[in-house]
């Protein structure tokens, strides 16, 4: 039945691996080809950035940094191809690599034809009939590797022209982190120096508890994703169709796993009164601000140069030990699944560092669009 | 102070009024310029459509419609400037034109220089420099006439290929509706039968009462819209950037008062378990579908063929009658404000077909990537 | 036979109606509709233009002009719906309309089934299925008044940053001009000044006879068109495939009946040596300039402030008097066809504007995406 | 002098290294950076191709081939990284790198701050500030590696679908070829067979012998390439600014060395009277063909059915070892230049290859946009 059923649902579709306008990235690699990266379009020349500054963020991401994380061990060593002579960007696209190292596509020959509830599996072949079904293939969170890379330029560049993006985990399967946010110099170092990478280590314990818990059970725990971006100038965002918020949000949203996403006060900002939502203006030394941030630092789709706010909605990993129904594709029959591979109990963690990197992707684009950096430096 | 300081914070920026991939709307006009309106490039040709297709959409947005809307009194009277021929599609750009009638401009002499808290006089100011401050130009919500004129040739596509999307106010000042959507033949109807635009009258009558009792106050209330679409083929989105979730997530945040989305369980995916989020398969006559639709119909960024289901959190209206604190632009010394024009006390229910008109040409447009939709009919 | 025919070779197709990146240009409008039109985006806010800047050049464009044009007779105003207010540009889109009056359809029903050799007519035919053949519908060149009004924007734009563009007929019917041409303050006017658009009056004189000639033989002439631009900075152009000559040599390739085009010495550079060829640099007074002007302005696809010079070949009308052989394409049969209609013996004289209209929008846009032109004034 | 000059006229800009809409080519790399590459997005899945498809078409481009190319040693071996699966693309992504092995940038160090006539060393400069001097950096012909390496994807994919593409040197520093083109199934192997890559054996050898002469005499000639598609279906190309050769245009124009393009008759259109121009239709077995094909396979923008004809002109090399004037960017001051490096005397039969992928790339787009090919096979 089945093989007649994905044929008759065929959908003819490109896909598309590039982002941004000015500052442009393009991903590529499957989860267990050869390897994965990306492309760097747009970087104004003449930015000083070193193979740390890259590889920083990628440690970040990558598996098996904790008990938290999927033991799969890959190094993700990242090389640079070209766009960097010197110590300093040309302007010129700037390729990168990381190989695919630890492969067990083992794991996946008995799935290959069980959809996994909650996965792209299903979706996929529906649309491409032809998969690399090893790890999800490109569909797999191992495509963040170019997104982390290219964040890393975004960062950079940002940091020279003083905006500072800081993400962590707000909340983790219902333990919720109550500290108010505020900005320190050290704010990255605090929050990774938590597994959970939260604002304290307190409820970074906590965290890990539910955690683990759920991985006892066979079980994964979703969270929150809160992510601030401090001195942004007023006037990033075209006030139609490319709002910032429209566009910060289709970049979170292109994330694996995100389900939602607010700005400012968000879903909150329902219950409220006109009254108590508007954030009156206030001076304050040779500035106009606003004396509340409800709106999360965007008003009318443009910045007004108060902190970025927005919370991201992650949810609980897809790939779970226990057993779950599903229908086998080739006999259209029903059939149960378990799940083995490698895999992370609780996402959030390793999510903060991409969630920071398509912020900074967005806000750099939007600097350069509105003339802000320079395309020379 | 200020005119240095607005100076100092110039930012040079484009604005982008264009939306889409192959179906591509451009809206244009400001509020109390002499129209407002949009092209529509890109629809596929020999689709039947009539000019009340498009007028009864914009029915149901413009103001004066019930004591819930604005009393600015537009007729708002679309005309066909080209690309529809003997009823039919071209193929070719079609124009569309709103004049504005009903102006009174007076309003806002003495706003011109304090923006309004909330509102984007602020940013755009910040922005452009040069604006038309008459009744907020572009930013006004009148710019989404052009969307939802663009949004019911979508519509009307999306009809012929049996994709429907029904939108409703789910929450308004803190009254939720708690029925569960169903859709019917006639769930457009009922809907509209009720001024705000909820599944049933007795909710709607509640939600009258706290707008009205705001709008007494002279402050505003917010909600959240929720949207349903049915039909929807799986293989719809594209698996990395452009994720179906992250361009109905842009196209929804581009809306004005819009502050946050959410797919399916969305934020309250944060709180469940993996083996409770998961949407197993099961097998239904010859389709292959999930049991629950906690994923909202979307799953890797691809369409899977159930409902797509989307919550969108409006903020109470900017504009209200109390009296706010703000900034003298000119002189940079803090000054108050108390808006008179015409306002919505809650714009959630004018707001419903705006969303609507967004996912229609969302979806339309991913149904002619996808080649579900020839390019000619 | 044909139909079954047609239905075979089915195409389906988007078409893009949009040009440019940072200012970008939409046209509408069928030659028969209600009217034809543009909408123009990006425009920085702050530029001063009047209605006539805009009437000005449609003037140059439309037809009845003179003894050598089409005598359908338009007047061709242009209205401003929005996006210039108090005289200045808004940075929001500018949307113009120019309504069709003398229309005559009835030269085009004996026609409807027989495409006119040369003419789009079957092209679009068996690209869309469905079309509107009064006039050729959207391929007419009637949409070149969406070109023009646009093509004023840049021009204004670009004359306050000392950018000029001035084209002219090189060559006619075999009739060159071997003036050299030289820029003066009044170059517009001389070319304007001679029906032919030429650098003289004799070689106008020349040109007038064969075409008048090629018309009372019921027969047409083609030409080439010489366009010059100067005070172009160094520095246009991306360099590997937006190169400023790519850029340019789509957007004149993109006018109706062009076949060709070349920079500077263009096909001519394939007979001459490297070191006849190269343009040697030298000092003059505080800039490094070139000797010769073999590029044409521009070198690795990057302007090298040099004049920029195209010529653009410009084939002879398709309509023409003279009876020729085609297909009945609902009989499948062999026909003949003479044209009615009222078209122009050589159409080189009002394609100039034209052609100088999508240089500078190019130009324009290449002055945006530079930062050479500040987007707000 | 020149630093204060330079300063002056710095131009900000970003570069695109993208090209197409549905099927995608970014390319990276300098020349004497770690490596060259590409990524192709859009291709659909399925489609069967090997390592030797690619190799075989870098082959035909790579310098050292014969007594006329640059002795550069590069066996340019490509390395596909990703997007290929059991010999069948995915759909995803397909990464291409090829390692730059035999540099010499000794030979740059001297002329670091000279510009070379002809060359982009001066705009690239004026542009950037801060490049990569070695050999031309990313506006070396090295960049075109990217363009033959996604070519081959391209051509492999027409293939499938009857569509073929060959060019070949229609003329070299003056000797013409005058052989009429014919389609022949081994008609690549012929022009491959003769160094010139001209139709015949005989005017090869009189080719060579211009090129050598011209060597001998350190200096080099260009030529004029004509390249013709067969199989195209009729349908393709958008009617107004993305006709078919407007983007076949830009897409060789944006080769390096190219200045000029036309269509069929081309330039010699502007001689002719309509009544010769236009192509008249006639019945052949069940299809509708055009009797001439001076229009070169393309009509209002749209392909006919026709072969697409083309010429390109390529000017003579820019490198020779001819003394030339130019001028020290540091000092400011006039100085001579004597080009050493490993240069060719003509680039025209590399260049053959490099039309090639560029039309292949365009007409893939196009058949994919109009829904020729599906988005998997």
């Amino acid at each position: 039945m089945n093989a007649l059923y994905l044929r008759k649902r065929i959908v003819y579709c490109k896909m598309s691996n590039t982002f941004g306008k000015i500052l442009r990235l393009t991903t590529f690699g499957e989860s267990h080809g050869n390897a994965v990266g990306c492309v760097v379009d747009g970087c104004p020349s003449g930015l000083a950035i070193s193979l740390s500054d890259i590889q920083k963020e990628l440690d970040r991401r990558r598996p098996g940094q904790s008990s938290l994380t999927s033991p799969r061990n890959e190094a993700d060593k990242v090389q640079v191809l070209c766009g960097i002579f010197e110590g300093k960007t040309l302007g010129t696209p700037i390729a990168m690599v990381v190989g695919n190292r630890d492969q067990d596509p083992s794991k996946y020959m008995g799935i290959k034809d069980t959809p996994r509830p909650g996965h792209a599996d299903y979706t996929w072949r529906a649309k491409y009939g032809f998969v690399d079904f090893r790890g999800g293939g490109r569909s797999s969170a191992r495509e963040t590797v170019g997104r982390v890379s290219g964040g890393a330029v975004a960062k950079k560049l940002l940091k020279k022209f003083g905006v500072c993006t800081v993400a962590f985990a707000r909340e983790i399967g219902g333990v919720e982190c109550d500290a108010d946010f505020k900005f320190r110099k050290n704010i990255h170092a605090v929050i990774d120096s938590n597994p959970a990478r939260t604002l304290d280590r307190e409820t970074s314990l906590l965290m890990e508890e539910v955690i683990m818990e759920a991985k006892s059970a066979g079980d994964s725990v979703g969270g929150i994703i809160e992510c601030v971006t401090t001195g942004v100038p007023p006037g990033l965002g075209e006030p139609v169709f490319d709002k910032l918020s429209a566009d910060i949000g289709k970049a979170v949203l292109s994330i694996p796993a995100v389900k939602g996403v607010e700005f400012g006060e968000g879903f909150n900002m329902a219950l409220m009164l006109g009254s108590e939502a508007n954030d009156e203006f206030i001076v304050k030394g040779k500035n106009i601000i606003t004396k509340s941030n409800n709106s999360g630092g965007i008003q009318g789709g443009i910045s007004n140069g108060m902190p970025i706010v927005i919370r991201v909605a992650v949810k609980p990993t897809a790939s779970i030990a226990k057993r779950q129904n599903t229908v086998n594709l080739k006999t259209g029959k029903k059939t149960q699944i378990r799940i083995e591979g490698r895999h992370d109990p609780c996402i959030v963690p390793r999510a903060v560092p991409v969630v920071e990197a398509m912020v900074n992707l967005v806000l750099a684009d939007h600097m350069l669009i509105a003339g802000k950096i320079p395309q020379r430096l």
